[in-house]
């Protein structure tokens, strides 16, 4: 169970609402203070009965914490758009609080842990986490108390991290069921790259490239759209702004993965006018054992 | 409702079977005869309760048909994968029955139409169908009476299809739930490998990569990868066989799709190359808006 005094949770959209609900679900007992950039939002978090505090003020949210009676830690998470990271470090590190660690929900770690080295005045309390669990819905209203259960969380603690921090935040990511994977920045950044950047740009490029198919706008080739389609595109209905950031600060990773996209799709070209050649069938092959194997796997963990 | 003396389905796979299993859920009362290769997968298809008949013999089947006093037409229906139509057709262009009208359920047209041109002594009774329903599954233990409903259905009858045979075709799909759609064999095949064929290829491309990404044995990336993965490769899982004949009979319009994405990406990566521009926000708005747009369409037809 996690034990500190103050979970603060920086943005409270899906994921953020999401882990406060989870942390409530899981017995966790101590204070719960969401902070929230519009009013809207913030009456909607409510509406979710599960933080004792919400406000549009982040000095409100630390200082509260920092004035609680009390030996234990206090977590922030940083649950907004990476876009945001910059203003919400340079807030935490006005104020001096050495109960407080800092850790993130960021979908991309380099360019995370690299801020919060610039701008935090004891970065060893930091650790970027990146819980890999979404949808392509947002908001509190979406949140969901399941989100995390049995999926995997990258942590990526560094030379340098002080363990009781590492031990928390890790800590809370079991608290709601999430299998930890250790990973460094850069690593991270490439397997994401591979296995949640690369298919967003593919699957919007998919959608992009049936709406241009048509005659009217589009309306021919969409319209005998069916199962494949939906479930290849899914993602492709994800929040712009998120996703704008995420490339952006993964720019590096991403585009080395489009390359490999792009010659993976000529050597598929390749294959295709091969006729008699085994090539098609065991890249096919291969390609249903590794995915039935994967499924399997993610299941079982 | 659906008025002939006989369905014949051949090939009692997942689309065979769960064809039979649709007609008689809305009530078809006429004869119901399925055709399979192997025993084992008739015996499975026996077990759904819903055929009057099942036989290795496709003549059997035929003669059957031909054979029943009444003065309604007899609809077969190729269910099997695309490498076996040229035997099928040839087996059908044996009989000599002008009651009988022919269909299929082929992912492709424009092969399977030229085909059927070549083979049948009666091409005017032939009307190529795709229905755009399916599932990475396979085989009549996964068949579903409801798979069809509401899905599109492109049919295919081109100048000179006999109108009674069109007719039929289409009732016969109306019966099980599908929205038909008429299109001619080559825009069918254009249309589908954009949203069908291409899809399926990136699917397949994506689980590769993230299997190569890994250290060893693509453990690390494919550890950590999560919803958005699952969605975007979950048709990969798809039988190898089937999709190796639909590309191989689609090929022409598969590498003009697979160009388009080979270009679709170069463009993407240009526009993340350029930091400030408004290229990528506006891409990922306009994917959305296309995706969201679809989905509800999709639902309220």
């Amino acid at each position: 169970m996690l034990k500190v005094k103050q979970v603060t949770i920086i943005g409270t959209g899906l994921l953020g609402a999401s882990l406060a609900l989870a942390l409530r679900a899981k017995g966790y007992r101590g204070r719960l203070v969401g902070v929230g950039r519009r009013e809207q939002t913030l009456e909607q978090a409510r509406g979710l009965g599960c933080f004792d505090g919400l406000t549009t003020s982040i000095a409100e949210a630390l200082d509260g914490a920092r004035d609680l009676p009390s030996d234990q830690e206090h977590l922030a998470v940083l649950a907004a758009p990476l876009g945001h990271f910059k203003e919400i470090f340079e807030k935490i590190a006005e104020r001096d609080d050495d109960q407080l660690i800092v850790t993130d929900v960021g979908s991309t770690k380099a360019s995370v842990c690299k801020l919060a080295k610039a701008l935090l005045p004891d970065a060893s309390r930091f650790i970027g986490s990146h819980p890999m669990a979404g949808s392509e819905q947002h908001g509190p209203m979406a949140a969901d108390a399941g989100l995390f259960e049995g999926k995997p969380c990258v942590v990526t603690p560094q030379a340098g991290t002080d363990a009781q921090a590492v031990k928390l935040v890790k800590s809370m990511w079991s608290c709601v069921g999430m299998r930890l994977v250790r990973m460094s920045p850069a690593e991270h950044d490439k397997a994401v790259a591979v296995v949640s950047h690369l298919p967003h740009a593919v699957a919007v490029l998919l959608v992009i490239l049936a709406k241009g198919a048509g005659g009217s706008g589009g309306g021919e080739a969409l319209g005998i759209a069916s199962t494949g389609f939906a479930d290849t595109t899914r993602i492709a209905a994800g929040d712009p702004g998120l996703w704008e950031d995420i490339f952006e600060n993964n720019k590096d990773a991403v585009a080395g993965s489009v390359d490999q996209m792009i010659e993976a799709l000529q050597r598929f070209r390749w294959t295709l006018q091969d006729e008699d050649g085994p090539g098609m069938l065991k890249l096919l092959e291969e390609a249903r054992r590794t995915r039935d194997g994967w499924a399997v796997a993610s299941k079982g963990r």
